[in-house]
């Protein structure tokens, strides 16, 4: 087995995770991550941890949905009570046909969503990490051999985490002592977030693997202004491209794209919290050189920002706020790398790819 | 995919578990049976159950268990959340390796075995079936081309269940008022075993697919005198050869073996459950035309009777009486196709592998 799936095994129960002997652990992972599954058990049997592989299997759900009558998706209840009882979720992408349910239809796939809902809650309960295992068909869609991919993947996952935290966190600290945040790209972008009292989300790879951003989540009402995202949004094997989004008072009232409308539209149907938005991010991850279509590598891509439709980032949302809620939480992904700039409370923070506050070599250097 | 498939998926989630809308399901498969966990969806999307699949994963397993300290294992708690939330689990066999996990030591063996206890019960408190998907390493190891075990794969499971239930009644119903039941095969076994007052199961394909036997539970200190096996005994990936047991009071206090005497040490140390029996079977599906050394199928083929060490089927068990509990339940099969012959309170009923009661074609022929 190639030592850096055993090095990443590792990142994930140690520093994302922080196993204990005797925590409930679940895996969810496709049959082409086998290998980081197999590194996985290796390190939480020395951990003396329980682990428990969920298979994610896109081939059973897209036969299940499409024999599946819409209205009678209801919430697994095996599955919440498993996941009430599971102390760490290791979630693990990795596509063998990343189209696999690309012709199942939208109603299916919302209703699908909606069944989540409580299971994403319990998820959210844990501590749980979302991760990528490098594979021929998502290098494919990347556009890269496999072993190009797989160096991506590992140059993003292996860093020193405690050096990215320590610098990020000056960023972090200025946001969320911030009123506003303002977000202009070119004649692309032009957006204002109202993240007065809101708090901010300094990512060193915790939650995510890898990870490499400073977020943040706007008051429900508190979005304005318009932008058009250079980077596809991929919802379940399909795509659209050149998507536009126009927000009043926090929500999507005009939304259009140059490919793939119906995506957009089968996102924002969901429900009523998919209109608003979740999320607004900066990613900071240098392993992550460019822009390949995969969202938990994009967003982290220095020289990017991202906004995410649906479900808001709990730990950004004070008690006594008001937090957007949805079965859906879909970031698009906006190159910031020219003719940007970010401004907190009309001062200029970050200009075409660089943070101007954060230290010596800035807050994205790592 | 082979039309077989989605026919199993149909036998399995109609006939053995007969799925209702909002049953959630659980299915325990390895990577090697996807087609069938596909068929399954398929089947389970139609009846608009709740479908969840545990991905069986022997390289992990051998992983882990390379890793863990035998002291730690534990029942794992989200496992028994789960399936105390389940309605229907469908196990599926099938190997890519089926030595995959045998360098794993008997002790690490018998720790796992006894932390999955407490999931055995719950999973045996719901409908449940187990069965087997076709796959190159099986029929390497029963020494038949891919085609020709998936042949008797389908053979054995495409039956008229309804037909086999009925014919077995009458075997099972003298079975029932009998007090002995004494099986004697050339040198090699003389057995009694006392089932006064104990009941019967007729297996016309509930909790196995393939189905096809009847079957009883000694008095748990109800079982004199020897046996030799005649077939191997396999346990996670390692196997013995000419198993001989003999008993008194119900209780293994002897036993050897030709080859693989550890894998027998190994069982039998397990718990005090598994020196006594938990099961005694004689087979009767035509389908399964030679013994591979695949027991769920063996332990079902016309002409060959089985006794199980450890846990008892509860089913036989009335709820007054002591039933043998056992983390394993471990079946081993003898040939009783000649020189054989079973009495029921000293008549003989069985004589050279077929019933001599049970109606016209006999109770075996299907």
């Amino acid at each position: 087995m190639d030592d850096r799936i055993r090095r990443h095994a590792r990142v994930l129960v140690d520093h994302c995770t922080d196993v204990a002997s005797e925590d409930d652990v679940e895996i969810r992972a496709p049959t082409a991550a086998e290998d980081l599954v197999v590194a996985l058990y290796e390190a939480l049997g020395r951990r003396g941890a329980r682990p428990t592989t969920v298979w994610r299997n896109p081939r059973a759900t897209r036969a299940y949905a499409r024999e599946m009558d819409p209205d009678d998706y209801r919430p697994k209840e095996h599955r919440v009570a498993a996941l009430a009882a599971t102390d760490v979720v290791i979630l693990i992408k990795g596509a063998r046909n990343a189209s696999e349910t690309s012709d199942v239809d939208g109603e299916a796939r919302q209703a699908a969503s909606r069944a989540k809902e409580p299971l994403l809650r319990e998820r959210l309960d844990t501590r749980w990490v979302i991760t990528q295992h490098p594979t021929a068909a998502d290098a494919q869609r990347a556009g890269l051999s496999t072993a190009a991919w797989r160096s991506l993947v590992y140059d993003a996952v292996d860093r020193d985490w405690a050096a990215v935290r320590e610098r990020q966190e000056q960023v972090a600290d200025r946001l969320a002592a911030a009123d506003e945040v303002r977000v202009v790209i070119g004649d692309d972008a032009d957006l204002r977030f109202d993240v007065a009292g809101m708090g901010t989300y300094n990512d060193a790879g915790r939650e995510n693997m890898p990870g490499g951003e400073v977020a943040t989540v706007p008051a429900v009402d508190g979005v304005e202004g318009e932008i058009r995202f250079d980077h596809p949004l991929r919802r379940g094997g399909r795509e659209a491209e050149g998507v536009r989004l126009a927000f009043e008072a926090g929500r999507v009232v005009d939304y259009a794209a140059e490919r793939g409308e119906d995506v957009v539209e089968d996102l924002i149907e969901t429900d009523a919290g998919a209109r608003r938005v979740g999320e607004l991010g900066i990613g900071t991850n240098r392993g992550v050189d460019r822009v390949t279509g995969n969202v938990l590598f994009d967003e982290k891509a220095a020289g990017t920002v991202h906004v995410a439709l649906g479900d808001a980032l709990s730990e950004c949302v004070p008690e006594d706020r008001d937090e957007n809620e949805s079965a859906v939480h879909a970031d698009l992904i906006r190159g910031a790398g020219e003719d940007a700039r970010i401004a907190f409370d009309g001062e200029t923070v970050y200009r075409d790819g660089e943070f101007l506050i954060g230290g010596g070599d800035g807050s994205g250097s790592d």
